[in-house]
């Protein structure tokens, strides 16, 4: 999605108290960052934050981390968030380089919401499921790894099924059509809004790998 | 599917050398049967036939037998096999008592091909990729199981994805559009051919278990 960029973007980067502007200055001390020993739940790509705002309303026992590479679209998640919310963090940086950030153990779930599908067969590679991505996710957790993933496109989602299961992981609540499925607790991000009101299905999964 | 009985069924039924009528004297004689040491696959519902008629000329070294419980529909397929075919048997029986026919190894592959989607929630256990099933058909198998599975249903087939996950078997070959992936030398079943003209997408998955 390209977004213009906005003339307010670089002063909301700067002042937003969210965003976390020297991120690998935190590896191995989020827990600090946070001040408690609450799981924190990663969102790669967060988007325009919805999902993650939401979520930590939710769950104020849980500490949320949302990654986004693209400025704008982070600016616009950062306006989201309540200046008093304690539970979450934003950060721009690329997925290719979680373990700058964080340390072996320190994330407990991954969310991929609506990735991009790279749907041309010579950029499989870029695609957050594809078997580089899952080892580099493996670094970031201790005992088991969970990731919860969602997406409207239906290439990537077989992709990411073949994906995950020739690399052994083990997959639970698989859905084909999520909104007219009985899964509960479903929190849309903007994206998903949009398409699934246009009647598109949405696919889901669970995916969990023992270390 | 409700097919009139025809006129000619029982008579084909008695007549057509490809219908095995007590198979139970067959059990662990299989080999006997076909006069060699190729392998079985065994297509559980096959229906008209053609699916399994249409591998068998194009695989002499394999032995297929298809098991159909409508007797009209066995007849049908009957039909379809010329008499000179060896490598291809038929069986009116229920899938429920698959080892009363066959011998521990004796199968080496299953194919599930659009079986009854049994779509109320009450009527689970009867989906031919309900647990209960996956578990009887181990009994078929030395070594390791393998069943080839399509169905034009999602709901069947996303229950089938949720419970071959659950029980441990290994997916691969996933596919969510089978016409329009690129998956090569698939056989359509009548049935396959009828709803893939209507541009409706077909489901396609192979489950391996290592016993």
């Amino acid at each position: 999605m390209r977004i213009r960029k906005k003339n307010w973007t670089a002063n909301e980067l700067e002042t937003n108290k969210h965003i976390v502007h020297e991120p690998t200055e935190y590896k191995s001390k989020w827990h600090e960052y946070f001040k408690n020993d609450n799981p924190i739940y990663l969102e790669i790509g967060c988007g325009k934050g919805r999902f993650i705002s939401e979520n930590a309303k939710l769950y104020p026992n849980i500490n949320f981390i949302g990654l986004e590479l693209q400025s704008t679209i982070l600016a616009i998640a950062a306006r989201k968030i309540p200046e008093e919310a304690n539970n979450i963090a934003l950060i721009r940086y690329d997925a290719k380089n979680l373990a700058d950030i964080f340390e072996k153990g320190e994330i407990k779930r991954i969310y991929l919401n609506f990735s991009d599908p790279w749907p041309k067969k010579k950029n499989e590679k870029r695609r957050l499921t594809h078997k580089n991505f899952l080892d580099s996710y493996k670094k970031l957790f201790n005992n088991e790894c969970e990731i919860f993933f969602k997406t409207d496109n239906k290439g990537l989602f077989e992709f990411s099924l073949n994906e995950f299961c020739k690399e052994d992981w083990k997959l639970s609540n698989i859905s084909l059509d999520l909104h007219k499925s009985d899964f509960e607790g479903n929190i849309m991000t903007e994206y998903e809004e949009k398409f699934s009101s246009l009647d598109m299905p949405i696919y889901r999964l669970e995916a969990r790998y023992k270390l």
